[in-house]
């Protein structure tokens, strides 16, 4: 088998057997294959795609290149959730909880921050002594005992796909949709999951743009996930304006306290409840679908999931005090206002552009090397569709340095539209593909 | 300027800009553009093409990474003619001298074989003491007194072309019609040349399959011509049967001789002909395209053409006799007769087949290293149109070992396809691009 011949299958739309993606895959974790060999392979599969047989023996063979956790010995089915990554995305930090009160077995691996979009293990990380940096055993003695455990990924599942995201970045074959696909469910497929609802944000906040995109990317994942035998479903949601109202770490770790408290807003309420219902109806604590969504509002309304998290936070290190008591949270040292320069109705908040202005703050990081800020951030005092005079407060920005402020302040100035007639209401879940 | 921008923009069918094409040959030749970012754009480009902007600005670029040669102290407008490779291709070593023998000053620059093509430098050396590798001041003084001079290309012509060609053949990315274009041309226009004319090869036996193909690769490259102001006009002929009679080294150097005696097969006779009647047309020793076929029909019957190919023999220090004398000229050792198995019409006659099997005797290399041996080769005794006994002699192979001889002779058995009915007259000459 000569490297150049795939290529040149690959670039022709051919499909490639099973053994030649771990070919591929096999020779270029052990060097053999050369990095500018797997870019012109990359490069023609952005143009000519893959099918789904080879989209799930890519990602075997990036599975097979590392190590994998079995949790079959902690009873009970293990079911995770992954989104692709928005602005203001909190809800793995609320599903979570309520489906592990429910009786799911919950192993949540999250990533941190990059870009404009935040991370999971960053906003944990903002509640004083939360470790997510846990040895396996301890990871499995938590999963034992409370059915939830928040972790970040070990560098020894799927290191093929850690290369291969590398060389993507700078090789401009990022935005390939079957490389997307396999390159989230190697890492997810890893860990010893039974089940896993992914929720593809598409919208200006989002790395999908296009519906038609984030469908593709959804369907592709759910494709892999039952070739390789594991029940998985897909929201596609909207990112055209930040979930909830809180953007940055500890606010948002704030916002998802006052949710799991019942006091969260509509938009976050309601995606993190249908989330937990499919994990609860995946993990089989449910008969149906329906009676998923009534068990994951009772395990919400009842306070169970608030205590589950809390007794989280408690096992991972965290003062579980600092969600009823912000002030124990890390707190900006000062705020802006942003004012709507006219009265009218708001009808585009560009998530991205919020999300690019609170990493600006020191929310996020440009490069994986930097370090973050907890406490600042933004809260928006409106979302779309609400009416706002000439001068009311479109958003508060909370800052501890002032550098960055002023280019931070015009970006969310900026990102909110103002119009005069009402937009049309936008549906939040806009899809499922199961 | 960041390389992987450059490559997103190709990638998503943007035009490059004339800084940016030079950023990206600069940068891959000084080693400061890794290979896989380049092959990244090179499959990138492979998908997206290239304007006709674009590919003059990476010709400009490729051949200002090198040096360039200067004939302007010659007198005379030099042309050269450049073939992208066919079987049995003897074109240059008689359309060259009968252009010198009309005036023009022919600086042939040109390759050796490799795969199932021949090449003129292999061709020329089996002429006993015959030398291609003159120094400049050599080729020059002989260029001054003989208008016509035969060489090998120096590693000094642009470099950046040679390391992009190295890359291309083992990404994947040889097959694109902008990259063989701008390779093909930066070659021929460091080379200090006035005009060009082009031979492109279509068919079975040629690196272009489909006319439509051949086209665009002889547009492409007649407009850099224009772009670079260069006299460039390019015929696209077949080469669906090899051309002439001869396949292999010394065999070919026998039939040009045959030629320029005015004894040569039809098909190489009358595109040996155009061919030059384009140099000397381009090379402005005719008023129009009509009175250079008479020059050049005139220069290769009253012999002068012949008189200036031996003396070109001579000066790069062949012996002119073996061209009267082919006893003198290398001689294989045994004969093998491929027998018609049935009476019909010659329909086809695979030429790339034929190459290959004069290749596998010896005639030609599988890599750049391997030594050829001048001898060997293949005779046709018959061209497409003819009619055949059952036992006709289609064929004779000249070897000098048995090695490989019975799978050669399988391979040329199966390339001619014997039929019942007389096959249509295919032209030879298909479209002239200027």
């Amino acid at each position: 088998m000569r490297t150049v011949d795939l290529i040149l299958r690959k670039r022709g739309g051919e499909e490639l057997g099973v053994e030649e993606m771990q070919f591929l895959v096999n020779g270029y974790t052990s060097g053999e294959i050369p990095d500018y060999q797997m870019s012109a392979f990359l490069m023609a599969t952005y143009f000519s795609g893959m099918t789904d047989r080879e989209m799930s023996a890519l990602t075997e063979a990036m599975i097979a290149s590392g190590q994998t956790v079995s949790l079959s010995d902690i009873p009970g089915l293990k079911v995770d959730k992954h989104s692709t990554g928005g602005v203001g995305d909190k809800t793995s930090l609320i599903c979570a909880p309520i489906a592990a009160a429910a009786g799911v077995v919950v192993p949540m691996i999250s990533g941190r921050g990059l870009g404009h979009t935040g991370g999971t293990l960053d906003k944990l990380e903002s509640i004083p002594g939360f470790r997510t940096d846990l040895t396996v055993e301890a990871f499995r003695a938590q999963l034992a005992e409370h059915g939830l455990c928040f972790i970040g990924q070990s560098d020894e599942v799927a290191p093929a796909d850690k290369r291969l995201y590398a060389l993507r970045d700078v090789t401009g074959t990022v935005e390939s949709i079957p490389l997307i696909a396999s390159s989230i469910m190697s890492k997810k497929m890893a860990e010893g999951i039974d089940a896993l609802v992914l929720d593809v944000k598409v919208g200006h906040g989002a790395f999908m743009k296009k519906q038609v995109d984030a469908r593709r990317l959804a369907q592709a994942m759910v494709g892999i996930g039952r070739r390789l035998d594991k029940r998985v479903q897909a929201l596609i949601t909207d990112m055209n304006q930040p979930l909830g109202y809180a953007v940055g770490n500890a606010l948002e770790v704030m916002e998802v306290s006052q949710t799991l408290q019942k006091a969260g807003p509509a938009d976050l309420t309601r995606l993190s409840l249908e989330l937990a219902a499919r994990m609860i109806y995946l993990g089989k604590q449910a008969a149906s679908l329906e009676e998923a969504r009534k068990v994951a509002e009772d395990r919400l309304m009842d306070g169970s999931a608030y205590k589950k998290f809390k007794a989280v936070v408690q096992a991972q290190g965290g003062n579980p005090q600092a969600l009823d008591k912000f002030e124990l949270l890390p707190n900006a040292t000062g705020m802006r206002e942003i004012l709507s320069p006219r009265a009218g109705y708001v009808s585009a908040i560009m998530a991205e552009d919020i999300g690019r202005a609170s990493s600006m703050m020191g929310a996020g990081r440009g490069r994986k090397e930097d370090a973050i800020d907890p406490a600042v951030g933004a809260i928006l005092e409106v979302k779309v569709g609400e009416k706002v005079d000439a001068g009311s407060v479109l958003c508060r920005l909370y800052y501890t340095g002032e550098e960055n402020l002023d280019e931070a302040a015009d970006l969310v100035e900026d990102a909110f539209r103002i119009s005069g007639a009402r937009p049309e209401v936008r549906e939040l879940i806009l899809e499922v593909v199961s």
